[in-house]
């Protein structure tokens, strides 16, 4: 089977390394470009890129030589994980050039022509992009349009992947979500060690903003080839804290009618949607891992569960406030950038898309 | 002017040794006893305990022989700390055999005919104790009738701290909080670093509930010698962090009339109570600092504002689901706990009940 | 391939539980019984055990009950991690009931008729075994006479590999080690995370001396059945980091013979020994790893190579004071310690001891 | 007393807030201007500097508008924590301008017109200055000429601090010395989180060099108005480790005549020198404390001794190598940068160079 031929934008950062790391072996996929706005441009990726992963880099990337973020590239999709501030421009040009584009950047998420995509969560709304399919399938895989798809900000698609069996049993009415966020969500250099050794950070900048707006449109529903946000209110309140990696969200959630909380444990723990059912190779067994010890789920052990694809669930209670609470945790790195906008290229591609 | 006499009881734990290092050089206050439950007994306090705070003992208390955490003990009142399975029993048997306690600990906090003090919140509920204290004025300071005042623990004060003046103001209706809490809140040698290192513990034993049931009490109404406590539900959900001194609080909270951020923040810069106007020794200028920078409070860099007795307050805004949040952070061994102890003491003594 | 029945002593401790991890799916010994000498007996290790490592308890090992360290066990050979303190009389039981004991615990380690092994390095030593091979060969694998087999201490086998090339190339006259060690060496709870957040303790009980009797024993000489010790002089300050895996030691080393950095380097880089040239199941393809870049070995980006089992050396280069030095990272609890004793059994069963 | 008014060259960085906070009620000496090589030159320190320190910046600081590094400024004598790349030209500018410099940065150290100074170890190296003092008393405290004077690397401070009474009793022919350094040496943001986190970075830059050149100089031999410095050699191995404020170093060193490890500690002791006789206003009671626990010196507990400018020292033994060996710890951005400048000007006051 021919894989098809992958550039990564922004390859050398934190998010870029994790695509490379996960991409070494893929069936599907085989990394043929790597770009990235900086000073690397030129270099061969082992020197331009500091690898900062445990393991040695693939041999492979090794010498392949860094390109500017423009097309063309050599490929036949482009995964991005380039900063905010040049995704923008840089996307919209690859996808103007026909290059599917899976991007992990903020530019383009609220877009109405491009789907936020959690492939166990909102597969439908690919409608959004139906008539491209069409398009492309017509020229039969040519450079005929090319189209963005993007997943959610790393604590959204945690938070999200919890609430969507609660959405689609109990109906969600209000949310209200406290994060504690891992370092590496902030990429390299990202955090100063002085700021967040023996200390705490309670802000993470338009994180906040991020949640509340894209939980939403991901839980929204699809109206033709558009999609309404979901009506309920959601707070966030996020932090920095001193753990590697691992993102942690404490939630307290008004369901749309009377629950056990056995009742929501059961919903977690049974969730599985298209990615298990289509077998997706990036798709973990278990979406959410339901853990009942009462200290659980923790970072250091529970981040690399479904090999750092599944959320953990745990502490699931009622609340006296908001009716019921949990906690739930998922790897930022993995689900929460270079996995999940995999994931979501394994959906395109098994829908017909790619 | 002569000072009290002050036996410590737990006085080789974290926060005996807290009492000890805020009372060298106390104006109304000397240690003459100190008391631990453990295999200590007998020895010099200065070989009996591993001493963990930056800086020396005290070279007046090493000599000191700790002794059972019994009565009769060589002082006029005692601070305790003991650990909560034989916290009950002692104070009880020091507060029959006449003395005066002032207690961190769990045991009697919601015993009605004891008050759950914060000197700048529910002074007023003193008045629990004012037939002891008409008792005691009889005798001349003699050996009257004990009694016991306690103080909340350590995150519910920083919690009802910054409750308050919002109570007073504007009424509360819900409160739902998020606390992230530094490892010293667990005593030593307490959390091991294995669970917490490149970790956070989604779960504190009993702290939850003591923050739901505590805030209540505190910000109760006071119906003769009897406590009420407030009506509005509150909902807590508790980490532990890798942070040695300082608990963090992420709050929402449910007013009684609309509010803007604004009147908020003035509610908690202006906020000024009883131990101000008495000038109390341990009492902070101001008990609530606000700081409006985006990023703070900070746990490294707010702790130890006031002398560790201030709590710090930032982050205030509207919220999509209670109407209000904000983050609060205090320092868990002083003003959690410690400090809190010594201030009672200060307020019992400026009372008359001492 | 009928696999050996495996019971492991001290199972439910930070090393036991790596024993379990690291024996999943092995090849040649499959788990049959667990013990500890705690008060875990009679339950079964799913319940007695409170698993610390990231990823679940293998389901096969959850329902074992576990049984008091004493003889007869329901397996063919043990390996042993429990505590000093009860390791030495347990295991010259299990030794003295035939069983072959690979033990990770200090108590026999310089026993005159024990070998303290590092397959890499001192293979030979199980000369002092010969008897017994003899013996056990001739009763067809029953239960014949048993002997006891050590790993060195964690922080040993890291140095001692390292040391080992350039003690047969060059020959070695001092060493002079100073390690900065992870708080998995001292078990769970272990460190309490008050001593170690923020912070370094310059103090490892009997480490120093263990680091210094036992490097000399390992590169000692055999002169019939008996090791002799090496004769050069070590010397070792030893230091606990806020480090979860991986010891690090930077070392100082005066050789026999004039050499440049590169020599070393290629003495390093090219070793190779007895393991890797009967493929144990457990070794790594390179013993050591040669990193060139200035900042390495890192223990959170070094301390998996080779599956935990190769140690990192880098930063080599020449020493104003005793001639060259270096820096040395392993996995202490795995080449340092399970995996270090599941070698060992591996090349017992190479040569026929088992 | 008039106090001389002061200038602050690097006044946003980490040593420069030191600076701040250690001058502020200082007796002698008053910040009347703020200067540094950013783009901070223009604005109030109060907004230009992200003010990182515990507490609050000190008020009578914030309107003072930040400057360029150059002279004139309104002061009577600058200290300097400029940048490496900037400190070099910019000192020498305000020297030639008359102003007397006393600078942290690096780039003056081993000059030989320019004392490399800890007024405990070599006040008789100021002698270098002399024909500058000389002048500047005639023109009665004008401008006479200025000159430069250093304080040594943030280690080399501690390391040299703990050799000094035993190069002055024993004589000293070899050292040894490993450390292990704080994250707040590198400045800010200086090491990124991802670096240090559950790990050690056995690589700081120049630093090994910095030790063994500037330590031989501290130590050397005064000869006319030269320097010699002292013959023997000197082996650094330097690492990065998480920890805020200060250094570690494991050290073992060769002495020229016998001694008992009891004598060292006597010597340790019993030291003091110049600035405590003279009653310097930042000088500590003791230069060197000496602690007996065996897990001591710790950062956290032992940083800020004597106000964070004594070095403690434990760990003191015999070595198999070197003959003795010992422990040291200093706080490394108050004895080892603004602290040690301070002292510095407090010495040269006293000595008539101010």
């Amino acid at each position: 089977m021919t894989r098809l031929r992958v550039g990564i934008l922004g390859a050398t950062g934190t998010v870029g390394q994790r695509f490379i790391a996960l991409l070494a072996d893929h069936p599907q996929f085989v990394v043929t470009a790597v770009a990235a706005s900086d000073r690397s441009q030129g270099k061969p990726y082992g020197e331009a890129c500091a690898w900062r992963l445990a393991g040695d880099l693939p041999a492979e990337i090794r010498a392949l030589v860094v390109q500017a973020p423009e097309p063309p590239l050599d490929c036949d999709l482009v995964f991005s994980s380039l900063p905010a501030d040049v995704a923008g421009e840089a996307e919209t040009a690859f996808a103007r050039a026909g290059y599917p584009v899976v991007s992990n950047s903020s530019s383009h998420r609220m877009d109405d022509a491009v789907p936020l995509l959690i492939p166990e969560v909102n597969p439908d709304h690919l409608a959004v992009l139906d008539a491209c399919r069409d398009a492309r399938k017509e020229s039969a895989r040519g450079r005929g349009r090319g189209f963005i798809v993007t997943n959610p900000n790393c604590s959204t698609v945690v938070i999200a992947l919890a609430l969507a069996p609660l959405a689609a049993r109990f109906g969600v009415e209000a949310v209200v979500v406290t994060t504690l966020q891992a370092i590496s969500g902030a990429g390299y250099p990202g955090v100063a060690s002085l700021d967040i050794t023996d200390n705490v950070v309670p802000f993470i900048a338009n994180e906040e903003e991020k949640i509340e707006r894209e939980t939403r449109k991901i839980l929204g529903r699809l109206n033709g080839s558009n999609v309404e946000p979901a009506p309920f209110p959601i707070s966030a309140q996020c932090h920095r804290v001193n753990v590697v990696d691992g993102h942690m969200a404490a939630v307290r959630v008004k369901l749309g009618r009377r629950a056990e909380s056995a009742e929501l444990r059961e919903a977690f723990a049974s969730f599985s949607a298209a990615p298990q059912h289509l077998r997706l190779h990036t798709a973990p067994a278990r979406p959410i891992v339901v853990r009942d010890e009462p200290d659980r789920p923790q970072p250091r052990l529970d981040r690399d569960a479904g090999g750092g694809m599944s959320v953990t669930v745990g502490r699931i209670t009622s609340d006296s406030v908001l009716g019921h609470r949990f906690v739930v945790l998922g790897h930022n790195t993995i689900r929460g950038a270079a996995g999940a906008a995999i994931l979501n290229a394994e959906l395109l591609m098994a829908q017909g898309y790619l």
